[in-house]
C-alpha cells in the first residue's frame, strides 16, 4: 500500500469518514485511495470555501472532525476564510493539503507556494508529512491535535509521501484526549465573586456551555442568585427554543453592547473569551465591560464545561433540584400580511420552525431580531457566523444536514454573504441534503451602509454606492439556484413566504426562497 | 485630511485610478475618502477573487497595477488565489488590505487575523502602515514596489491610519523605476552560444519580450540562424495572430515537452525562467531541457527585453532588415458543421475572432487546440492562467475589458474553473463590459480525469468519480449567467453555436454562451 492508502486507513480507523473535497493533479493517488475506501464519503465542493466551511458545519453538530481534501497553495487560500471562521469557533477539522512532490519543489514550477506561511493564521497545529513512512504518524497527531482542544489541524501531504510505499501502522486507533479537568481554585474564585456581586454578576457561555444540558445548570444558578446569563454577538452553537434556558445575546452595536454589560461587576467566562468590540470605532473603547469589572474564568475551552457549571452551582450551595426560571414571554407577533419585510420574514420563521430543526444564520442586518423572535419557537440548534468571514451560511448548512440527516436545515442568508459561496447550492442538490435557503434579498451590503453613517459620512454618493449596492444588476437567486440544480421560488408578500416555506418544509431535499424585502 | 484622504491622493497622482473593490467595515473611512474622488474608477467584485484576478487581467493590458480593496486577513484570503496568478504573471498590483485599528490587535476581535503571513507567499512587498503619517510614504513605496520589477504590493492599512488626521505629502508623484540596463555579457554570452549550437539553440520569451515589436525581432534571429522560438506553456501575455512571430508553446504533457525540446542544447532565456513540470510525476524528470542542455539568461524579467533583443540581433551580425518567416501554414479546417465539440468550438472562435480582440483562455483541457487554431486568426492579444490557480477566465476578462474598452474580450472558459470566480459575471453586467464567455460544458475535471490515468489508475470509481465530475445534477450556465445579469444562450450544434458567437461579436456588452460538448 501507498502513503495514501495509510493516510485513508488512519482517518477511517479514527472514525473520521467525512471528505468535503476539491482534488487536484497533486492529489491524485490520494483521489485513487480514496477510491478505493468506499465507506469514505466524499463530497464535492465546486470551490474550497464550500469544502472548508461545510467541515465547519459538521464539526459543529457532532464535535468530530471531517477531513477537507484541498490542491496546494491556492486551494488552501480559497478555504481560508471559512477555516478562519471554523478557527473562531474552535471546532475540529483535519485538512490534508496536497502538495508537490518533495523534491519537485526547489524548481518553483508554477503551483509552487508557502503553504505553511498560508495555513498557520488559520491552523492551531500545522505539519508537512515528511515521507511515506511519516503518513501513519502524522496524520495520527492531525487527529489528535484536531480533538485536543477542539482545532484546525492542517497536515501537508506531498506528492511523493502519498504515492511512495508505506507500511500501515501497529495501531492505527489514536487515545482519544478527554476534556481537561476542571480547577477547583477557579471554581471557588467564581462562586466567592458571585456572591459579592449579587445582582450585578454574570456567566458568558459558550461551545458546550450553550448546549441544553449546561444551559440547564446555568439557568438554576441565574434562577437562585440573580445572575445574569450571557452568549456571545457571534453564536458559534446554541441549543435553544421552548422549554430551555435562554441566555442574552451580546449585542453586536457597540454602544448597545456597553449598555447591556453596564451593570455587570463581575463576570464569569464559562468557555469563553472576555467579550470585545467587534471593530473599533474612533473614540469607543474595545473592551466591552467597564474597568471595574471583575473578570474571571470559571473554565476554558477544552475543559468540561457542563461539569464546571454543576460544580460552581454545588459551590454556590444551589440545589440540583432547583426550579429554572420560566422563559420570558416573547410578545405575539399574529400573523403577517401584505409586503415582505425583513422582520416579517424572521417572525414566520420563528412562527413556522420544525421541532428539532438547525438554523444557520447569515442573515447579518437582515435576520438580526430572529434570535430573540425564535426563543420560543420549537427547540433547535442555532450556529452564526463566528468570526466575520462572510460567505459561510451555504455551506455551515450542507456540513450540519450531512451531519443530521434527519433534521431540517434552514439557512438565514443575506444576498451579498451568500454571493461568496453560492457555489454550495449546487452540492446541496447533488447529495440532496435537506436544508431551506431563505435569501434575504435586499441588494445591498445594508451593514456597510450602517459602517458609513457610524464613521460620520451622512451622503453618499456615487463611488460610495457603487461599492455598497447590488442593485445594479440585481441578482436574481431564483435563477441562480436552479442554474446550480436546486428548486427555487421568489416572494414578495408574507402570503407568498408563508406559502414556500410550508411547501419546503412538507418536502424533503434543497430548496431556495428568494425573499425580496 | 485624513489618512484615508492621502491615500487616495498619493494613488491618483500617480496614475493609479482603478480600484477593484470588496470593502468592509474596518475600510469605511477609505470607502468615504474614494467617494470624495470620483476620478478613481472603483469596481466592485462580489468575491474577492474577483477583485484580484481583475487586477491582474488590467496589469497585464496596461502593465499598470490597479489598486485592489480588500477587508482584513479573511478578505485577503479570498483574493489570494488569483494573486498567486498575478504574482506568476509578475504584473504589478497594489493591494490595500484594511485592518482593524492598531490597538484593536490586542483584544484578538473575532476577525483578527496574521495579515502579514497570509500576504507574504503572494506578494512581493509586504508592509503595514504606521500611522496616519506614514501613509504617504508607505504608498509611494508600494507604487514603487509594484512597478519595479513589476510584482504584488501588499499594503496594510489599519482602520486607524485611515481615519486619523494626516499630512499631504510635499511631492506626491514618486520617480518611476525605469527598466534595469541590459547586460553586455549576458548578450555576448548568449550570442556566441547561439552561434555554436547552429540548428540547435532556441530563445524563450516571455513578458514584454512575447509582444509584437519584440517577437519580431526573435523571429529575424530565428530566420537568420535557425534558432527555435519558445514561449512558456503557461502564457501571461502574448500578441500574436496573423502576420506576427509566431513562438511555439512548449506542451503541458511532460512526455510530449521533453520531446519538444529533446533537440535543443542551447536554451536562451529572455525574461523567462527555465522551463520546469507544472507538477512531478513518478520516475519523470522535473527539468524539461536535457541534462547537457546549456541554459542562459539573454536578459531577466525587469530588464528591456526588446532592447536585449535587438543588442542579440546586432551582436551576431543580423541586420535589421532581415526578413522574418513566413507564418507557417494551419490546415483548413473548413465549416465545422452538427453536433458541437470542443475542437469545433475552437475552429471557429480562430475563424472568428474579430481584428485586435483579447483572448482570455482558461479552457484547460477544452480548448488545447484553439493556440495553434488562432496562429492565423486576426491580430489578437492572448493571456492565460499562469500560476495554475483555476479561477482566473472571468476576473482576468474584466480586467482586460476595462483596461481596453474599445476591444472584444473573449474568455474561453472551461466549466469547472468558470465555477470559481461566477460571481464576476455580475460585475461584468454591472460595468457593462464587452465580454464574451465560451463556457466548455463538458462536466467533468476532465484534466483529472488524464491526471487519473497518468498515475496508473484505469477504473474510476464511485468515489473518484464523485470528486471528478460535476454532472448531477447538471450545471445551467444560462440560468446561473441571467441570475447574474448577462444574457446568455445554449449551443448544442456548430450551426447554434456560430449563430450565437455571430450575435455576441455584433452587439456591445456581456455575452455568455454554454457550449454544450
Amino acid at each position: 500500500m501507498n502513503g495514501a492508502d495509510v493516510l485513508c486507513d488512519v482517518l477511517l480507523a479514527n472514525d473520521v469518514n467525512i471528505c468535503f473535497a476539491n482534488p487536484g493533479t497533486s492529489e491524485m493517488h490520494f483521489v485513487a485511495a480514496l477510491d478505493r475506501r468506499p465507506e469514505m464519503r466524499c463530497v464535492l465542493g465546486l470551490f474550497e470555501g464550500v469544502v472548508t466551511g461545510a467541515a465547519d458545519g459538521y464539526a459543529r453538530m457532532t464535535n468530530r472532525p471531517a477531513v477537507t481534501l484541498l490542491h496546494t497553495g491556492p486551494g488552501l487560500a480559497n478555504g481560508l476564510a471559512n477555516l478562519h471562521n471554523a478557527r473562531r469557533a474552535r471546532v475540529p477539522v483535519i485538512n490534508v493539503v496536497g502538495d508537490h512532490a518533495s523534491y519537485h519543489l526547489a524548481l518553483d514550477a508554477p503551483l509552487t507556494a508557502d503553504i505553511e506561511s498560508l495555513a498557520a493564521p488559520m491552523s492551531n497545529w500545522v505539519r508537512r508529512i515528511e515521507g511515506p513512512d511519516d503518513v501513519a504518524r502524522a496524520t495520527q497527531a492531525a487527529i489528535h491535535a484536531s480533538l485536543s482542544p477542539p482545532g484546525i489541524a492542517t497536515l501537508i501531504l506531498p506528492a511523493d509521501a502519498a504515492w511512495g510505499e508505506a507500511r500501515p501502522p501497529a495501531s492505527a486507533v489514536i487515545d482519544r484526549p478527554a476534556p481537561s479537568a476542571t480547577r477547583g481554585e477557579a471554581i471557588r474564585s467564581a462562586a466567592e465573586a458571585i456572591r459579592k456581586a449579587r445582582g450585578r454578576a454574570a456567566l458568558l457561555v459558550r461551545g458546550t456551555a450553550a448546549l441544553a444540558d449546561a444551559l440547564e445548570i446555568a439557568g438554576q444558578i441565574s434562577a437562585a442568585l440573580d445572575v445574569r446569563l450571557f452568549s456571545e454577538v457571534q453564536v458559534a452553537h446554541m441549543q435553544r427554543g421552548i422549554g430551555r434556558v435562554a441566555p442574552t445575546r451580546i449585542p453586536y452595536p457597540i454602544d448597545a453592547a456597553l449598555e447591556v454589560l453596564a451593570g455587570i461587576d463581575v463576570l464569569v467566562l464559562v468557555g469563553a473569551p472576555e467579550p470585545v468590540a467587534f471593530f473599533a470605532y474612533p473614540g469607543k473603547p474595545g473592551r466591552l465591560v467597564h474597568n471595574g469589572c471583575q473578570v474571571l474564568a470559571l473554565a476554558a475551552h477544552g475543559e468540561d464545561l457542563k461539569r464546571a457549571l454543576e460544580e460552581l452551582r454545588d459551590e454556590l450551595g444551589i440545589k440540583s433540584s432547583q426550579a429554572v426560571p420560566q422563559a420570558r414571554t416573547v410578545p405575539a407577533e399574529g400573523r403577517p400580511s401584505g409586503a415582505l419585510t425583513e422582520d416579517a420574514v424572521a417572525v414566520i420563521v420563528a412562527q413556522k420552525l420544525p421541532d428539532n430543526a438547525i438554523v444557520c444564520d447569515e442573515g447579518i442586518t437582515s435576520a438580526r431580531r430572529f434570535f430573540s423572535l425564535s426563543e420560543q419557537s420549537a427547540p433547535h440548534d442555532f450556529m452564526m457566523n463566528t468570526g466575520g468571514a462572510i460567505g459561510i451560511g451555504i455551506p455551515l448548512s450542507i456540513g450540519a444536514a450531512i451531519a443530521c440527516p434527519d433534521r431540517k436545515v434552514l439557512n438565514l442568508q443575506a444576498d451579498g454573504s451568500g454571493m461568496y459561496t453560492v457555489q454550495g447550492l449546487w452540492t446541496q442538490a447533488r447529495e440532496n441534503l435537506d436544508i431551506i435557503t431563505i435569501i434575504f434579498a435586499n441588494r445591498t451590503y445594508a451593514v456597510l451602509h450602517g459602517e458609513m453613517r457610524n464613521v460620520g459620512v451622512q451622503t453618499i454618493g456615487e463611488n460610495a454606492r457603487r461599492m455598497l449596492d447590488l442593485d445594479n444588476p440585481l441578482l436574481d437567486w431564483v435563477s441562480m439556484a436552479r442554474g446550480l440544480g436546486v428548486e427555487a421560488a421568489r416572494a414578495r408578500t408574507c402570503e407568498e413566504f408563508t406559502g414556500l416555506l410550508d411547501h419546503a418544509l412538507a418536502r424533503h431535499g434543497p430548496f431556495l426562497i428568494e425573499a425580496t424585502i
